[in-house]
């Protein structure tokens, strides 16, 4: 991969890149489609990465198709998918880590201690591997793309980052990997983190701005039987909490429906 | 200096990067010559980096002339010298770190906390910023060498890195821009590190493989008012702590003369 990217920077040509975590779906290919459109040549990555699980049965558990994820990439016209191992990606003696701290604080840094650090870690590896013009991120990791955009900024990655919006099933939930893991009942249940969401944008579009009341307008929608990880309202620039919704703000929302981990957000913005 | 970096990568150009901290010497300036030799363009940096200075003290008394500097680099025909400012480098709500867990720890890590943290941060910044394809850094830091190595490494870094031979005064005192804080007397004390590592390869030159015997050998020659910080014999490779010296190791000082910290070593290795 490094001398392919070597050869597409000295012949001039705009690389894209979308890194995935594979067991691709229609959030996935969204920004698959973007990539496409913004530069010359779009990569591709799949890579589990180890470094960024806090619980070991999630990474062992987490779903993997690889057959079907190249048919989904080829029929979308990408032609270079980067396959690293973990033995390449870190070998015997490896010690490097990229920590962003404050991004790395609060919501989901609390609840998965090293994820974040992982995530840092493994993008800045791959973006020196790939070395993209362009780098696109879903805004479902709302946290770590946030975390990325500072990263990028902080080290001098000659990158730009684009975050694409949620993509949703018919029924509101998020597209995610994790989704595969979820049996019909937990499939429902799910449903609530999207309601609980749309329940307390609406109460933040009928006038107000305080941000305990939209919290606990969603967690009162939230169905039993649900874990709620965290609801919270931050700056969606700083990610700073906030008590008044004034500027942009995130609602974002974590939740464990039976042993899987699900997030969701939404940005409140006055139009 | 991005734009100037990604014009000379589409024209093919090989770059060297020497990255230095300015009030150049002889150690600086051998860098430079090799620099000169290995690619098609040359890059100095000088930047007195703050998140590299433990002792508020030592970053404001660090030496700085940058005329002469500007001047010696000329003399050598460089032509391209990056000269970052702090608020570039750092600005408001900047808060992403590289660490190099190991590496880190024992030596100048043990008495300079967060020095290594600061070192693999701007060197992670400044690579990223001038895009070389190879670096010189100067051996008398060794660790810093070391450490640097595995960060390339660990981060996939495309960058070859070089290391030059310490530079030595006549009288054997190993050239660093903090010697020019010396006092006369100082000065004279200061002769005594590399006598000690000169007497110390001789026990060893003359048989013994007992890092104990050996380090105490150095120990032993050098001056009283000289405040040693350590004197270790380590794993030239991996900088592990080692009983019998069998491979190449490195044997390091680390010394206060008066409020300057001066640092010396070499490499102890059977013919």
């Amino acid at each position: 991969m490094t001398q392919i990217a070597r050869s597409l920077k000295m012949d001039g040509r705009k690389i894209v890149f979308v890194p995935t975590m594979g067991y691709l779906h229609e959030g996935h290919l969204s920004l698959v489609r973007e990539g496409k459109k913004r530069g010359d040549t779009l990569v591709v990555s799949i890579y589990v990465n180890p470094a960024q699980f806090n619980e070991q049965c999630d990474y062992e558990d987490y779903p993997v198709n690889l057959d079907r994820d190249k048919e989904l990439l080829e029929a979308e016209g990408c032609r270079i998918l980067f396959l690293p191992s973990s033995e390449s990606m870190y070998p015997s003696g490896f010690e490097t880590t990229v920590h962003v701290s404050g991004l790395s604080k609060g919501m989901c840094g609390d609840s998965r201690p090293g994820h974040f650090s992982g995530v840092a870690t493994v993008v800045a590896k791959l973006f020196n591997i790939v070395q993209p013009d362009i780098a696109i991120f879903g805004e479902k990791d709302y946290q770590q793309l946030a975390l990325i955009r500072r990263m990028v900024s902080d080290l001098d990655f000659n990158i730009e980052i684009v975050g694409m919006p949620i993509v949703r099933e018919s029924d509101g939930l998020a597209m995610s990997s994790r989704n595969a893991r979820l049996s019909e009942d937990e499939r429902m249940l799910s449903l609530s983190l999207s309601r609980a969401l749309y329940s307390a944008m609406k109460i933040f579009e009928e006038g107000s701005c305080d941000a305990q009341r939209i919290i606990e307008g969603a967690r009162g929608k939230i169905a039993g039987g649900i874990e709620i990880d965290y609801i919270d309202i931050r700056d969606a620039a700083t990610l700073k909490p906030v008590d008044k919704v004034e500027g942009d703000a995130l609602l974002a929302i974590a939740a464990r429906v039976g042993k899987t981990r699900l997030i969701d957000n939404t940005i409140l913005r006055r139009n």
